[in-house]
C-alpha cells in the first residue's frame, strides 16, 4: 500500500468521524470567549476548561489550565518519541467582541451551518483551526497509540488582546515548552483563491502624542490669533512626520533596516495579485503611500507610521467655536527587520517633543514592548514541509506571502525559547474573523485534518537531528 | 432730590428686588436651551417659552414666539412713548453644548452659587445679560406705569450657530422692528478689571472638511501602507492652510481687506494691556499667532483660521490599530472689514478640494450666511451715552475695545434695519462662557440692572429727534 505520508488510515479515520468534530466545534464556538471584555469572564474559564477536556480526551498528558496575569493558558503534551522532533502547537481559544450584533444573520454565539459554512463568533480565528491539531493528535492516539512525533500544546486566551502576557508565561515554562519549532494553528491563509503560506509579519509599536495649549477650552473669537490653537499645532507636528512622497520624515527612523533580499523582491513582484480588485475589496480609489514601492512591497517589507485616532475640540453636530486646551493622535508603526519597537517609539516621541510648536507643550505617552517584525528562514526545513503538505492537499504549489500585520508568537517564541515558527492555520482572510457573520468553511476543516495528519506523519519520519539535517 | 440719571426709585426697587431677579436666572439657566445639537430640541423651545412668560410678566405688549427656519424668536414691544427714542433691545437665550461634561465642578444645568458667582452654562452667554433688560421695564412699568422710551425686545435663539436664520427674520419683521438704535444685552465686557465698550467685531464663516479613504475601517496591519490613511491625509492637507510663521497660506485670503486706520493703530497701543497676565490667565505659556502683529492687533485686526474641532479614527481608552475610512475637521475663520465670509468659504473649499491627497476624496460642507466684520461710528451718540453710564456706574471712564469675537446683529441690524448697534453687555470675558464652569458675577448682575435703568432714564430725557441731534 502506498502511503506517501505515513498517515492513510489516520486521514480515514478523520475523515470518517467529521460529524463528529463538527459537533465538537458547534459546542466550542457556542462558549462566549470574548477576551478584551471582563463581562466575558465566565466565557473565557469556560473555553479553557472546554479545551483542557479536549486535550484530555485525546489522550495527551500533562493537561494544565495555567494562570497569568490575564486569562489562563491551556497546555498539555506528548513526549514518547525520543528521537523524533518536538513541535510547539500553538492556536487561542478567545475571541473578538460580536458587536455589532445587529449585523449578524444568526446569533454570535448560536453555530449555524449555511452552504458548507459554519457561522459564528470565532469559528475561523481561532477556534475551528485549533481544534484540528487536537483531533489528529487524538486520530493518532487512537489509531496507534502513540504519535509520531514529540508534541507540546500551548492554547492562550488573550491573543485578541495583543497577548499581553504571553511572553512571561513563555519564559516561566521555558523548560516545558521546549521544542524544534513552533506550528502555529493561528494566521489565516492570505486568500481564498491562492494557497499560500505566511513568512514573515511586520512588528508593531505605538504611543500617544498630545499637543496642550492653553489651560482651558477658548472663545475661538475671543482669543483667536492671541494663542496657539492645540488642533493647529498638532496638525503641523504631525504633518512633519512624512515627506510629501509618503515616506516617514523622522530621522533615523529607516537606519539599520535589514537589506532586502533582491530574490524576495522579485518572489512578491511574481505573486498573483489583482490590485483593482483588492482596491475594489477595500473601497479604496487608488493605492497610497511611500513612493517607489509597489502596493504589496509597501505592505510587506517597508515599515509604516498610522494614525490610528485623532481627537481635539468639538465633534459633536454642529459646530462651536472653541479653541480646545489640548489635542492628541494615536499612532502606531509597522516594522520591519531591523527595528527595534522601542528605539523608533524613543526616536518619535523625540522628534515630536523636540518640535513642539510656538505656545505648545507636547507630551508623549509611549507604549512599551512593542512587537519586533519577524519572518522564518527561508529555508527551515518545517516551512519547506508545510509547503510540501499544501501542495499535496490543495493540488498546487503554495506561494509564501508576507504578512502587515504582527503576530506577536513569531518574535517571543524565538527570542525566549530560540526557535522558529511556522504558520500553519485553515482559515481564510475572507471569513469576516474580526467583523460580524464570521465563518469557517467546513472544507477547510477537513482538508487541515489531513493536512496536520500528513505533516505529523512526514515529520515522525526522521529524527530531530536528521529532520533538520537533510532539508535544504 | 438729585437724579442726574432720572432712575434712582427703579434702582432701588430692582436692587432690593435682587434675590428675586437671581431666583428668575436659576430657572432660566436651568433649561438646557443648547442650539448646536438637535438632542436639545425641548430645551430650546422651553426657554422660548421662559422668556415670553417674563416679557408678558413684566407688562411688556405683543409678546410673541415666532418661528423661524431654525429656532424661535421671542419678541414684545412698548410703544407709547411718541417722542422719545425707540431702542431694539437684542439678547438671545439659546446657549453653548456643556460638553466637556465631566469638567465641571456642578452640573452644567443646575445652578450653583459660588463666592458670588452664580455657576451654570449660559448663565454669562447670554441668560443673565438679556434678563437685565427685561427686569429693568418691568421694574419702569411697575414703578411709573410707562417705560422712558419706546422698546422692542429681540431675543433669538440661534446666537450660538451664528444667527442662521436672523436676518430672514429681520427682513420679515422690518416694521415692527423699527427703531433708531439697537442696544445689545450680548458681547461682553473685554476684562474684569478695565470698564470698556465695544465698538468693532470680527466677522465669522465656518466649514467643515472631510477626507474619505477606503470604504470601511480597515486593519492598520493588514492594510497599512497599501492604501491612504485618512487622518494622515487630512493632517497634510490641514498643515497647508497656514504658513510656518502662522499667516494663511490659502492664496486670495488676505485679499481687499480694508486698510487698517493709523490712528485705530495707536490707539490700540495706548490700551493698558498686561499680556502676560492674559496669558496667565489663560493657561497659555506664550502668545502665538500671526508673526509681525502684537497679541491685541492679532486678535481685533487680523483675520484667523481657527480649527474648532478634529476627529478621525479610534478616539476611545486604549489602542485599536484601525486605518478609518474617515477623517474630518471643523474650521471657522474671523474676518476683517472687507472680507467677504462667503468668499472665504467659498476659497477654502476650493484650495482643500484641489489639494485632495493622493487615494482620498475631500469634501467640505460649506456653511453660508456668515457675518462680516462690524463697526459702529465711533460718535453715535448712543455708544458715548453707553459710555456716560458705565462712568458713571464703574466710577471710570471705559475704553474703547474691539472684539475678536463675532456678534451677527451688528451687520444685520445696519444692513437690514439702517440702524446701528451699541454693545451694552454686563457679562465679562473671563466667565468661561464657551468652556466648563461657566458663571456670572451677581455684582455684574446688580451694576448691570443699575445702569440699564440709567440708560433708558437718560434716554428718555429727550426727543428721538433731539437725541440723535445734540450729540456730538
Amino acid at each position: 500500500m502506498s502511503d506517501p505520508w505515513h498517515s492513510a488510515p489516520i486521514e480515514k479515520r478523520l475523515l470518517s468521524d467529521m460529524p463528529k468534530h463538527i459537533e465538537t466545534l458547534k459546542s466550542f464556538v457556542s462558549i462566549p470567549s470574548v477576551s478584551t471584555d471582563p463581562a466575558y469572564k465566565e466565557g473565557i474559564l469556560k473555553a479553557s476548561e472546554f479545551v483542557a477536556a479536549e486535550l484530555q480526551a485525546a489522550g495527551l498528558t500533562e493537561v494544565a489550565i495555567l494562570p497569568t496575569s490575564g486569562h489562563p493558558v491551556v497546555t498539555a503534551a506528548w513526549r514518547h518519541a525520543p528521537n523524533a522532533p518536538t513541535v510547539l502547537v500553538y492556536g487561542h481559544y478567545d475571541v473578538q467582541p460580536p458587536d455589532p450584533i445587529s449585523a449578524w444573520k444568526s446569533s454570535p454565539f448560536v453555530p449555524d451551518i449555511r452552504d458548507g459554512r459554519l457561522y459564528a463568533r470565532g469559528v475561523s480565528d481561532d477556534k475551528g483551526p485549533m481544534l484540528i491539531p487536537i483531533a489528529v493528535a487524538a486520530a493518532y492516539l487512537a489509531e496507534q497509540c502513540a504519535l509520531p512525533v514529540n508534541m507540546v500544546f500551548l492554547f492562550e486566551g488573550e491573543e485578541e488582546v495583543s497577548s499581553a502576557h504571553l511572553e512571561d508565561f513563555v519564559r516561566e515554562h521555558k523548560e516545558t515548552l521546549k521544542a524544534d519549532f513552533a506550528l502555529s494553528a493561528d494566521g489565516a491563509q492570505w486568500r481564498a483563491d491562492l494557497p499560500s503560506v505566511t513568512v514573515a509579519s511586520r512588528g508593531i509599536c505605538a504611543l500617544e502624542v498630545t499637543v496642550k495649549g492653553p489651560g482651558k477650552d477658548l472663545h475661538s473669537g475671543r482669543h483667536g490669533g492671541s494663542v496657539a490653537n492645540p488642533i493647529q499645532a498638532l496638525v503641523a507636528l504631525l504633518a512633519k512626520l512624512h515627506t510629501p512622497d509618503g515616506a516617514i520624515a523622522v530621522p533615523g527612523f529607516y537606519d539599520g533596516l535589514d537589506p532586502v533580499n533582491p530574490n524576495e523582491v522579485k518572489a512578491i513582484a511574481a505573486i498573483p495579485f489583482d490590485e483593482a480588485a483588492y482596491l475594489a475589496e477595500v473601497g479604496a480609489s487608488e493605492g497610497a503611500g511611500e513612493a517607489g514601492y509597489t502596493l504589496l512591497q509597501r505592505n510587506w517589507i517597508r515599515p509604516t507610521l498610522e494614525y490610528n485616532g485623532i481627537v481635539g475640540g468639538y465633534t459633536g453636530p454642529g459646530k462651536k467655536t472653541v479653541i480646545p486646551s489640548e489635542a492628541s493622535a494615536k499612532i502606531s508603526c509597522r516594522l520591519v527587520p531591523g527595528q527595534d519597537p522601542d528605539r523608533i517609539v524613543a526616536l518619535l516621541a523625540t522628534f515630536l517633543e523636540a518640535n513642539a510648536p510656538q505656545g505648545t507643550r507636547v507630551s508623549v505617552k509611549r507604549e512599551t514592548g512593542g512587537t519586533p517584525a519577524y519572518a522564518v528562514s527561508h529555508n527551515h526545513p518545517a516551512l519547506v514541509l508545510s509547503e510540501d503538505v499544501l501542495e499535496s492537499v490543495l493540488d498546487r504549489r503554495p506561494v509564501r506571502v508576507r504578512m502587515g500585520a504582527t503576530i506577536p508568537i513569531g518574535d517571543i517564541f524565538k527570542r525566549v525559547l530560540g526557535i522558529d515558527t511556522v504558520f500553519f492555520s485553515f482559515s481564510t482572510v475572507d471569513e469576516d474573523y474580526h467583523a460580524p457573520n464570521e465563518f469557517f468553511r467546513l472544507s477547510s476543516y477537513e482538508r487541515g485534518m489531513v493536512a496536520w495528519a500528513r505533516y505529523l506523519g512526514k515529520l515522525g519520519e526522521t529524527s530531530a537531528t536528521d529532520f533538520f539535517k537533510i532539508k535544504p
